[in-house]
């Protein structure tokens, strides 16, 4: 089986790199999608529009342009994997989540012990919690290995 | 015209009453509705079904429980408010402005000027952003008012 | 049959009303609803929300807090009718039109002769043309009377 | 990441071609649809299924052949950009707008800035205003040039 | 059990009649809906719009009006019982049965044997195929008569 | 808050009454629906249709009469609760919780612990798994107790 | 731009093959889909599954078959031709009709004029009405020559 | 014409691969997908995430990732083939039907004469009904020989 996977949260560590590298090295049949993780970019994503006079307005045209990739990915996704790291308020991926459950797509949270409490709503909607990348690949691989 | 208004997030200070009595004094046609906000009570409401031994299992249990109420409680909603405060995470609300935003129900986010860039994502999906529970009282009684 | 009809497009003619009064003379079992007419008021509807430097946030802020009632409206009504004069743009009477057609909302159109070529589009979707109100009123009372 | 752009409005300028000869110089993974842009080809789109007497059927006629084209390209497309030009009503510009809306289909829009306010609705459900041909194309390059 | 069931089909015999008067004598939960059934006003829907000299023209105008109140009745219907008789083509009942399975609204046949294989795609996706008005009644009253 | 809630599954033992004589008793603002669940009178629910010599055929029209009174209550319900007992094979009961989930309908199991190993993929998309009607009774007060 | 294009109804005469044979000689770029159009085949879909005592029982499991075949070819093409001929009822063209109004699909009928009473609920939803093969080869040269 | 078949229920028998060798020696143009059919490891789905002291979260656990799979099969698929042995309860086929029901997906059962009682709301929903894999490859033969 083939599954188009969107990674959702954190861009402060290398757990996508980890998961992405991870399947390729058991040349599992799957495609990942993501945000534009290149902060800078992603926070400028609305600048090329014109310049704002208050960050709100500037943080509101990037984010409604990066909203179109993101939307974009989770609506053709499989399966999505949200992580939560122990830094910073991480409010878009719980966004993500949410968006995800209402549309029916299955996601699997990403995260350390410690955040169970804060995150029980998110955990409760999903699938599985894996609390490191390794545990994703394994279920990738036993998701797509049987033909 | 009438309007079904649902309350999400933060229950540690008093904005659901100020909405609600601000609207009650007005006559405003809304009618209210919330997850279950004490907030023990619904710490413990998978409780009844039987002890856990973890902690993981004990919240996904209540998560799972609350779920059915705040998912009716958006999906016959008209317009929902979504309010974040200063402490604690809140994925909680986010997690419901991501619902809503895939089912295309109109949010309005609360929450102070400090909270902007971290809240870019969920304030790019509203409608609008209030500050203060009084201007949510004016846009309700502003969408409501004529016939 | 008792039918919710969303009166869309021009506000500066009377045509509402004429439609509103006609229909309560027949004692048919009609509701209406509409954005809020008022003109300044509409453009002012999120102003409350804090000042804007510019005309295009005040505008967008403004658009956004009608969606709200406009969206409710479209999406609870069993049919629309949709107005277009011979002065203004009228772009949102036009989008009102394609968001009705996208959801299979049935929607007539009210406008003069003149507007016949450059309204074929949203004419190509509607159920029906009108050039007045009160063939409007009697298709009301037609679609209406039988029990 | 590759993207189904659809180009929407008016036929009067280059601005299509601008958007696709930049894309292309840029090899930029995206397709582009359009309704049927020779003017006068789109206005006899019906004129085969046997001749009108009357300019409102003709229109009808070709109206409803041009949509089934327009419906396909919105209903498969990722993304829309709708373009408004100084000159003429452009009120199917607008329809395809409120039909994305429905729809969920993000869009972006394109025009000068002396349309702001009459195009306060339309440009308040999109995710972005560009006002020229190259901030659209620097947009899409920012969209799919990240895997 | 409540039901609002939509009546589609023959109007030259009194089938509508003995349904729901049969449901009325036995005090069912059960609310009809119908087209307009008065077979000259219906073919007349839409001649206040206006006259037509071609006979394709004045049918599509009446019908596109009828369509409001027939697509608001199958729609708001929780079942659909479509009646064909032996005479008249009867394309619009089994256009209504169409629609019903496409919408998932589940829907009775009532028809003679004689009609069994013309109708059997029709009949392939009801729930039943009943022979006369009183079957139909009797599986009302066992359908709402328990709470 | 108020609740509509379909109870689904085994027609051999009083867990119904237990919970809406429980849920009267604390005076819960729910209502109730069900399946049919006098045992003849479903199994005959199609015999007024004609009678049938094989099996198949009669237990086939009576299904597809009373799947009529199941898809309308599970579609306007707002949670389900889905009973399974030690005997008999209660596919419909499980059939009624695949199709909850695919509506995204919350649905809460009501099983014995021998019953786990069996239930695991339906307990798996259930909001909730109960081992009595006293437990139900309480979720229930919990959800619709608070405004 | 291609189109995937289902043909429905009339089996007896060979329009379905000028329409495929017309736009092979264009070159366009189209796929075709029909239901089975071997008659005899198609009566006997279902008689692999077991011989029947009744024609209703042996016409149903071979139209649910069939209907498998219907229901994936209209829910994957892109526009629907059906064709109503002087001779049989043809109440499956018309309930394809039904189907494709319902679901969004665009359809253009195909028939006499001496049809046109007869059909006006049916061409009342259609985009277009032809009424002989290469009118209908002409409009998909038409939606399908531009890129 | 080409489908997508998925295959449930029963995986102590080789009716799977009854069905695909036979369609493979037909040469049909049909892709098959079943949930993990290794009976250990689809009960260790989840066990990779960590220990459980219950046998319930461990079920729960695995039954949740077996179903990202399994959704993604049904939702992907355009026809099911649901089979019922004689042994076991199997209410995860029976739960997979009425999945595929509420999503519109059509399914065959695949079982023996002796449970025809017992599946007949199963079978109600159901396109066919079929006693040995050779009858289901001839209906597949029949449903995509034809282009």
């Amino acid at each position: 089986m083939k599954l188009k996977v969107y990674l959702s949260g954190e861009i402060h560590s290398d757990w996508r790199t980890q998961i992405i590298e991870g399947c390729k090295r058991q040349e599992l049949n799957i495609t990942f999608s993501s945000a534009v993780t290149e902060h800078d970019a992603s926070d400028a994503a609305g600048d090329g529009l014109g310049e704002e006079s208050t960050s709100f307005w500037r943080d509101h045209k990037s984010a409604k342009v990066n909203a179109i990739r993101i939307k974009h990915a989770i609506e053709s996704c499989d399966l999505a994997i949200i992580r939560f790291g122990e830094k910073y308020k991480q409010w878009n991926a719980a966004f993500d989540a949410g968006y995800c459950a209402a549309l029916g797509k299955p996601y699997i949270t990403l995260h350390d012990e410690s955040l169970v409490h804060a995150l029980k709503e998110v955990d409760g909607s999903a699938q599985a919690w894996a609390q490191n990348p390794e545990q994703i690949v394994n279920i990738l691989k036993y998701l797509t290995t049987q033909a």
